[in-house]
């Protein structure tokens, strides 16, 4: 049987680094797939062509049109093999139009050194049992986001007024973090996990998805089993766009991945 | 006549969207030439292909061997033209052998909606008097770093302590910054700009250049004329990488670009 997040990024080899897949419908959000659900395909097929070096480390991905449900393909070239990591590109088309474009350095994060000297603090999160949920999402959330199903996670409620109405106006979201089906976390899971969370304009009452102009990502270790805790933050949103950083710590205390994403804000505003 | 840094990004069309490119040997650092002024050279060859859509507004680049001073050529493809951005893709190589490969998003950051609801706070310096400039650094960092001298920045002295072997610890470093001829900012000196200041990691007691996996650069307005200031900061040192965090502010308090870029942890540590 498997995991469903396993099935949902499975890959074909058809040719010369060129990879078949199936975007998964359980993944929609808005127009189209998620983007870092996507990000989660192009990064196995990657993890393919790239062999013996296993795991993203950075990957910036331009996303240039909506990804729908349905086949598509990933092509992928090596660029450079050096010392430790490898240099890649992938091309995410469907119906012959280029939908995704990335950019990619794999290595063995295994292999890293264990030094870790890091002043970043954890998300202040209250208890998993005082969280909310993402089973009790607003049902024109869910309606809009079938992919909320493929979570469960739990919002902290500080930062969750704008499911009532009320956002609370910081540009924050962070929630405990947990694939449905209990599905553990690895460095390819990270990649959708660091775009699965609604948007933080939410947060700033502007309710709507924001499409990703460019999002890229930094796998920093491999996550240990367990609830993740993801928090997602801007500070700058102006000229249509905004920013969002993301972390996601693992069950440990350790900070396991890291983001920034540029991305346009929701055209129906709200509150402001 | 007109500034160095025009004649140094200078560009020749020479085909089908591939320029001929001459990196000047004032931007030397360690054993290449500065990424951020590489980066520069490239984001004007992408303005030129870009044509009405003149702005970076997002450029990511994967840095996959060391460029030296010489010529080089960067070959740049549109990827998608969309409603109000172009998405491209930029390589510049030497002797043949790949150096740099990016993808950007370009548009018209003077088109863009006057919102900004930033939560961003300007850098705290002091006045500029009160800052140490870089015509003060250390005879061995002018020595490994002549791109130095196209500056003329002001350090905050708190984070300066690193140049007489008192690193702070905070993994900060930030400064008044402008270039030497008093050049002023524009979209594309901003890319340079990113990338300018000595590597975080000297406030964490880690002396020598951190060479850049990955930098991925989001201009988000047009500079005023004027001093800028520049923040960089690290939150997480782990398995022999680092991110760095870079802002930068122009004289009317407006935040114009934002970094990240993952680096390599210098070899040589001391402290720790």
């Amino acid at each position: 049987m498997g995991h469903e997040f396993d099935r949902d990024i499975e890959i074909d080899h058809a040719a010369d680094g060129t990879y078949a897949a199936d975007l998964a419908p359980g993944w929609v959000v808005g127009g189209g797939i998620n983007g870092g659900y996507a990000l989660a395909v192009i990064g196995n097929a990657l993890r393919s062509t790239a062999g013996s070096r296993p795991d993203p480390i950075a990957v910036s991905a331009y996303y240039l049109s909506a990804t729908t449900p349905g086949p598509a393909t990933v092509a992928t070239r090596t660029l450079r093999e050096g010392g430790s990591v490898t240099t890649l590109a992938a091309d995410l088309a469907q119906d012959g139009q280029q939908r995704i474009t990335a950019l990619a350095t794999y290595g063995a994060l295994d292999g890293l050194p264990d030094d870790v000297r890091t002043t970043a603090t954890e998300p202040d999160l209250p208890p998993l049992e005082e969280c909310l949920p993402s089973s009790m999402a607003p049902e024109e959330v869910l309606r809009i986001a079938p992919l909320m199903q493929r979570f469960d996670f739990r919002m902290d409620p500080a930062y969750a007024g704008w499911a009532v109405g009320k956002p609370s106006g910081s540009g924050v979201i962070q929630a405990w973090f947990r694939l449905a089906d209990g599905r553990e976390p690895d460095p390819i899971s990270l990649l959708m996990t660091l775009d699965a969370l609604p948007p933080v304009t939410f947060d700033l009452g502007m309710p709507g998805w924001a499409p990703t102009l460019e999002l890229t990502a930094h796998v920093r270790a491999v996550p240990a089993p367990g609830w993740l805790k993801v928090r997602h933050a801007t500070r700058n949103l102006a000229g249509g766009m905004f920013e969002e950083d993301c972390e996601v710590w693992d069950s440990t205390g350790r900070l396991v991945a890291q983001s920034r994403q540029l991305a346009r804000q929701p055209r129906s505003v709200e509150g402001g």
